[in-house]
């Protein structure tokens, strides 16, 4: 009995329409990247589990897709031992973080720092599948590491301008610094309270006033601390103005001083690279808290409801675990598939996506086939995409086959046009038809083009 | 203690020179894909090994890499049966064609057939890895499926030959029928023996005429049948001559008549279009006997020592399996790995993917960024890929990152530039230097592009 078949679930098929639009994402963001200097590089697909193990949380690490040692992969094992660590040495990439360290500190002594990279490739989670939420997706990552300047923030704000930009999608960068949240929580008094104090500043805008300073209260600051804070509970205005309300209030954190330094020097640049988009500073983006240290990104889209589109942050040490210290570094990854739904979302995708083939030759016959054959050549080596049907179908047959696959135009050469040399070919959306000489190949070409 | 970084046997990390070189290859192969109106699609790394199993033969299904169950793969387990096929429901692809299979009968509600489509993605075999043979690798799959016209072997023929030759490899295209070599086997009364044919066939040019012959006699061929058979085994010329002489005897075999028939409409094909690339008929073709049921190719480069670097053929029941019967396809996969060393070897790679970026700033200090921000802006939205210098570093530090990156171009501009309001940018390679009007952008984007 044959098998009725299906693809894991949480995996998907992309069919023609959806692979060129996916392209058009990609070609577009790697484009943007090149122009900044950013060099591809891929890494394998399966990583040594001793590679990807612990880097995630416990949560993560169950979220590994482990593949089975080839051999018998069961000989030898120990019973009274976890199985899984005991079969499986490998697993598939989790995100494209961790490989990029590794690859950094294994090919350190190949590579010239500032080491400017970008990496547009699949990774797996075996999460719970959900709409929206997969277990292959891409990621395109862009990092710089090897540099503290805060100019590679600067190119990581102008190339997600250009990114958006290109895409026709208006955003908002929203900028955050993990030292000025580390600044807060020192001049309050309650330095190990970072996280709930940028959890608390988030809820402001849905809970109000108060009840952020009633759960501040619930998790253990005193009323002094929260007077400290509440200046920047209830910032408003201009990133000069943020900063400079932070500015006054910060004197007691050399950290915090340091991380609003930062974003002085940040905005400084901005404003002179002239940046289309907006950018906002956010004290409540707490993305990657445990990671991050310094600043922190996230881009939303404006017109269109969906979760970030694009985030990352610098971190300081990505490579230490793998034997590099002191490597900084900062990067933000792209969500292809959000993107893509926002695009969908707009109707932004160039219409020209939906067929590759500008024109398809209806097969008369051997005999015509030996006049067409030559003239389909001809027109490819002008770059157009060219189709003959290959059998000598009914012409509604063929027709139909035009009609389904959207292609624009459509030539149906016989006896007449063999003896004249000619060649008929119609524009199918329009009804028009033209005639040409069939040496003139230019000219069909720059019709169908 | 740091982790010593490093990746699975057999997989390779590509970094920017090999990314790009790679891209090159992808991207001249999938450019003329798209001239002849195939689509791409995707699908996805994990397969369920329903999906897989059994397509490869016992040895392929060895090489399977098998994906453990997600959770606790190893709760209720029944230690009597064997633990791999009850621990693992998913595997990796082990080649683009079964996937392409499934795909087809999956989405055959959506498909315009004949249904063209090219696939370009990465495999994996948990093969013993060797010099030039990887446990992860790319194949570039193209197939026209649902029609049994010869034109698609034409097509494919075509895509071969317009690949090579804007790669600029020089190539032999080998092309033989399975009807035929059923049919010589039909004639000469060993229906039963095609595969002991046609690797006898093949030895010819090692071994010789009487050592073939004696191998036959070994494998079972009585001195009639080699007799009938002697005019294919010496056979010389054109295709035209081959043909010929295999119609001559051929006559006892319906099977061998039909498989000339489409070698003959083939190269009636083939000499109307008019093809760059020798081809020729080769009957010792055995490539994946057991499969294909017409046309098989195989391509040779001729300068370059290599095993086949494309290959393919027509088979008759791809998706039968799947529950689609009488769904004739044909295909070719390009050997994207050989492809790279031919071109490496044959120092065929154009010179200009050696470093994405052609231009970089020196860092002189803020004052001097202000001025160079907007003209590095200016220059990226002329195409070029442009980058400024993080840290204001030592000159001599940044000219050798420079040097290292094989960055064409720097530009070195201080107070007396930002004075006279020009741009100063020296040739590394020539040792020339221009000074710009800093609004001269399109002069600036002129030479440096």
């Amino acid at each position: 009995m044959p098998q009725k078949p299906s693809i894991p679930k949480g995996t998907r098929d992309f069919g023609q329409q959806e692979t060129a639009e996916r392209n058009y994402i990609f070609d577009t963001i790697r484009s943007v990247f090149r122009t900044f200097g950013y060099a591809q590089i891929e890494t394998p697909a399966m990583e040594n589990l001793s590679t990807l193990l612990g880097k995630y949380g416990d949560e993560g690490d169950k979220l590994l897709y482990r593949i089975l040692n080839s051999g018998d992969a069961f000989a030898n094992i120990d019973e009274s031992r976890p199985l899984a660590s005991q079969v499986c040495e490998k697993g598939l990439r989790y995100d494209l973080t961790v490989p990029f360290a590794r690859y950094v500190v294994q090919h350190q002594n190949e590579l010239s720092f500032p080491f400017k990279r970008f990496q547009i490739q699949p990774v797996w989670r075996a999460d719970r599948p959900q709409k929206g939420r997969y277990r292959e997706f891409y990621q395109c990552d862009v990092d710089a590491i090897g540099s503290r300047s805060q100019l590679c923030e600067l190119e990581l704000i102008q190339i997600i301008d250009k990114v958006f930009e290109k895409l026709g999608v208006n955003v908002l960068i929203k900028i955050n610094n993990r030292k000025v949240l580390t600044g807060l929580a020192e001049i309050c008094g309650f330095p190990d309270k970072v996280v709930d104090i940028t959890v608390a500043i988030d809820k402001l805008d849905k809970i109000g006033l108060d009840a952020v300073k009633e759960e501040m209260r619930e998790k253990g600051l005193s009323d002094e601390a929260i007077a400290v804070l509440e200046p920047v509970l209830t910032l408003k205005g201009s990133n000069e103005v943020k900063l400079s309300v932070m500015r006054s209030i910060m004197g007691g954190s050399a950290t915090g001083l340091k991380g609003l330094e930062e974003l002085e020097e940040l905005f400084g640049y901005i404003s002179a690279a002239g940046i289309g988009t907006a950018t906002e500073i956010d004290l409540s983006l707490a993305r990657g808290l445990n990671y991050y240290t310094g600043a922190i990104f996230e881009v939303k889209a404006l017109d269109w409801q969906i979760g970030s589109i694009c985030g990352g942050g610098r971190y300081d040490n990505l490579t230490g675990i793998f034997g590099l210290p002191d490597m900084s570094g900062v990067g933000v990854s792209f969500g292809a598939d959000r993107i893509y739904d926002v695009l969908k979302g707009l109707d932004k995708f160039p219409g020209d996506l939906r067929s590759s083939t500008r024109i398809l030759f209806a097969n008369m016959g051997p005999k015509e086939l030996g006049y067409i054959l030559p003239l389909a050549s001809a027109l490819r080596a002008e770059g157009i995409s060219v189709e003959i049907y290959p059998d000598a179908a009914k012409l509604k047959k063929q027709f139909d086959f035009a009609d389904r696959k959207t292609i624009p135009f459509l030539s149906i050469t016989g006896e007449n046009e063999m003896e004249q040399g000619s060649v008929n070919i119609k524009d199918l959306r329009s009804g028009e038809q033209k005639s040409f000489a069939k040496d003139d190949i230019k000219g069909m070409a720059d019709w169908i083009r």
